[in-house]
């Protein structure tokens, strides 16, 4: 038994879900989104996006984290924001002792769907499929719940 | 009068550096460098950084931060790494409620040295110059100086 935090890193709006391996069987125990307000300056946003990750660490106490590799996007303003966002996600991880792994995007399509060329609608079909009776908070919680189902296979 | 934290982040050793104006003085309070382990996971080396970084504001308590503008590196790579560090000291800052500056990095030069186009051992000779007596703990320390110099002037 393992209890996995996935986690879907952004700097608008991070999704994080958390699954339990049981053997060969996954089971969701839950998932959300952390927007932030986009008004506010930088620094208030990352650490109210890191704030809520720490929340959801201390509430669910997970084994394990993973997430996607970064996609290094062509816009280098893009690119930064997420990286930040994504820095203060895996310090609240490395704060709380957690080790994130990190899956390229095509091994978690393959894992989920059974194909790195699945597209993001195919792979939250199949998140639905794999997790029966989910309620997903919005398609960034799906993300990062496929992230968390990679992992159990993958880790 | 106002405390200025300067702060020059990065991955593999963060400067930062307070100083203190007095009408039009500045004076220099503390400086020093956070370098993180290498051998360290990615999340464990982020949350220390993170940590040292509040310790220091938690110290000094200054009134305002400010930063360099992020030089997007050509190299993806390094601009993820730089901006995911630069992500946990902005998230340090905002979760202490500090404001933080940004100022392009050759308006920093400008305001330090009198010229845009300053080379970096201009800029530290500069800075020990303006505080005089100070004992800089490294570059990227002076690095932050120059910074908190800069917005001395700027902001």
């Amino acid at each position: 038994m393992a209890l996995i935090l996935g986690l879907d890193p952004s700097l608008s709006c991070t999704g994080w879900g958390v699954i339990r391996t049981e053997g060969s069987r996954i089971v969701h125990i839950a998932n959300g989104q952390v927007p932030t307000d986009a008004r506010a300056p930088m620094a208030a946003r990352l650490a109210s996006l890191q704030a809520a990750l720490a929340d959801v660490i201390a509430a669910h106490r997970p084994d394990r984290a993973a997430a996607e590799e970064v996609f290094v996007n062509k816009n280098p303003q893009s690119t930064l924001k997420l990286a930040q966002a994504r820095g203060c996600v895996l310090a609240a991880c490395g704060a709380a002792g957690l080790a994130v792994n990190e899956h390229a995007a095509r091994l978690v399509k393959k894992a989920v769907v059974g194909t790195g060329g699945a597209d993001k609608t195919q792979v939250q079909a199949m998140v639905k499929v794999l997790l029966p009776g989910v309620q997903i908070a919005g398609a960034d919680a799906a993300d990062a719940l496929a992230v968390a189902i990679a992992d159990a296979h993958l880790a």
